[in-house]
């Protein structure tokens, strides 16, 4: 095991809280207005096709939590982690494979996923269309600890 | 203004956190295992043609936010109100409108609106179809003041 940086947790300094309401339209085909593509994580390595978009996190809001789409590609996966926040991941768009602790589940559209704080989980996209998740984690949360397979 | 009983706010108990990872298969039809359907507020009055599931926030989960999904009948409409709290909206059937402030949105599959604190806002369908959205809120939060329209 060991631990990488994480994208999320690069900038320590408060930030003024930005609280305007913004609606972000969904442009069509998973993309929204406002709304940047980005890297999964900033550091290479334990994952492949995956990006992210965070809708609600990006801009000082005063939310105790973020809201973020991320996309995987035919054949791509997240990184094999755990930690001590938790996730619900609801699907949205094709469908992928959640690991949460021993299990594989088949995650399909608007399936609802808790994951469970200290749960080693993973998600993968084995199948031939773009899979979608939305993800919400707590705004302040640790930084995962990466695993590698068979650990 | 008046101040309505808001059913989120009645147990005040500590309970044990439950932190159990859980799959909500969706079963279609915008029912989830393991869901239940409830009334929009324990209280009538000032909203219409409203349903509340609850997919986060009903089984002691230790997330920092709840996450529900709130369906309005055509015609329906939800309290106009405003609170401390944020709301984070996602259109994920079919469209209505929503009120932030002075302005009124279209909401549309996968938009994404920051209702920020302190703006008075109402969701409504004054469609043909069913509408629905997930609402992602603070795990703590006050309760919201009920406006008359006009004040």
């Amino acid at each position: 095991m060991k631990k990488i940086p994480y994208c999320d947790f690069g900038n320590k300094k408060k930030r003024k809280v930005n609280n305007k309401s913004k609606f972000y339209k969904h442009k069509g085909n998973f993309t929204w207005q406002g709304v940047k593509t980005e890297r999964y994580k900033t550091e290479d390595g334990n994952w492949a096709g995956i990006i992210r978009k965070v809708l609600i996190g990006r801009h000082n809001e005063s939310t105790k939590f973020h809201l973020r789409y991320f996309e995987i590609l035919p054949g791509g996966y997240s990184s094999l982690e755990k930690h001590k926040h938790e996730h619900v991941v609801v699907g949205i768009r094709g469908k992928g494979e959640v690991l949460c602790g021993e299990k594989s589940y088949e995650l399909n559209f608007l399936d609802t996923f808790y994951i469970a704080p200290d749960t080693p989980h993973q998600l993968s996209n084995p199948f031939r269309e773009p899979f979608g998740f939305l993800c919400i984690v707590n705004a302040k949360r640790d930084k995962p600890e990466i695993l590698i397979r068979g650990n």
